[in-house]
């Protein structure tokens, strides 16, 4: 990605997104990255964006730490709270794709219409839906945070897996098996999708 | 800023700022622009954004077009709502500024509060507040929207500069007056007080 095109002439008072793409050398997509708690969504975003950087690109993630503490601090945890959660992200999602911002979101993220309704305000193919597996009881057993205890324990209501559900995506356009997949070939295999598809160079 | 660091060492499980200037070859930062409406901030975001990214440099404007029929397509104009707005369109430009990118917001923007709160939350010194500065009268003769006309006809309640106030920034890093410079002057101002600050390279 060293080489970027220079002496660009612009054809109107707005830049194209093909204009962006040219200079920029790189194509905007949003990588949502959905799962349960502990399955291991932002330990692969933040190893991606470690790979993805080492490669010059332009890329940033939008996880729990820097969203719900900010554009999002209005908003509890009620359903319609969640949803607009979501809806949120998705748009943020969107506007830093349009920046042609290689885009990870690593959020549980468990009803499918929220997932839907944040890919469908995306250029088609542009939001790349990523299951990151692992079992309840895989994750029951890492438990980080110790947050699968609380929940057994009645202290978190609503706990995703297991006493809300979660509902795996169809057809993710892309599976992370995180029981068998190391982080790094998990955070690989998301760079490869980008080369594949032709988001970034290779 | 074609040329960019490879090889790069990470030192931790999330990439660093410095680690991200460093690798993107240039640091974030949020060009607020408030004024009237007319006035021409979004011209002169559009017109710097070109110029940017004719440097190679990653950049992004918010603005009512991309912003308000998504982001806050939720949000309607009474005041709470229009402090909503720009309390979002605020942590959204912080977001862009962490990922490194250059970001300019274009909206009236009219009350301090909204502004020094948007200030507030950015790493000190990466908020460039610029004031885009042009009369009532002038900007009223422009009035490529017919919003004025409307306003006076007491048709659009409550706008800025007719039937509402507008607080000007008391000491904005920028002034660009849009009834002595030239679009292309105003937007390469923006650009020149990048430069010298550091935020990109010359």
């Amino acid at each position: 990605m060293s080489q970027k095109s220079t002496n660009i002439t612009f054809h109107g008072a707005n830049v194209t997104q093909a204009e962006r793409e040219e200079i920029l050398g790189q194509r905007g997509a949003v990588i949502w990255l959905t799962g349960l708690s502990a399955s291991g969504k932002s330990t692969i975003a933040r190893r991606a964006e470690q790979l993805l950087l080492a490669r010059g690109v332009t890329v940033y993630v939008l996880d729990g730490d820097n969203v719900r503490f900010g554009l999002n601090k209005d908003l509890g945890f009620s359903p319609a709270d969640r949803t607009e959660n979501i809806r949120r992200i998705g748009e943020v999602a969107k506007l830093f794709a349009e920046a042609c911002t290689i885009t990870l979101t690593a959020f549980i993220s468990p009803y499918r219409a929220d997932r839907d309704a944040a890919r469908a305000i995306m250029p088609a193919g542009t939001f790349i839906e990523c299951l990151v597996e692992a079992s309840v009881e895989v994750c029951e057993q890492r438990d980080p945070k110790g947050l699968y205890k609380k929940a057994r324990a009645g202290q978190i209501p609503e706990f995703t897996g297991i006493s809300a559900p979660y509902e795996a995506p169809a057809s993710p356009e892309l599976v992370l098996e995180t029981a068998t997949l190391s982080i790094d070939e998990a955070a690989q295999a998301v760079v490869d999708h980008l080369v594949k598809h032709g988001f970034i160079k290779a």
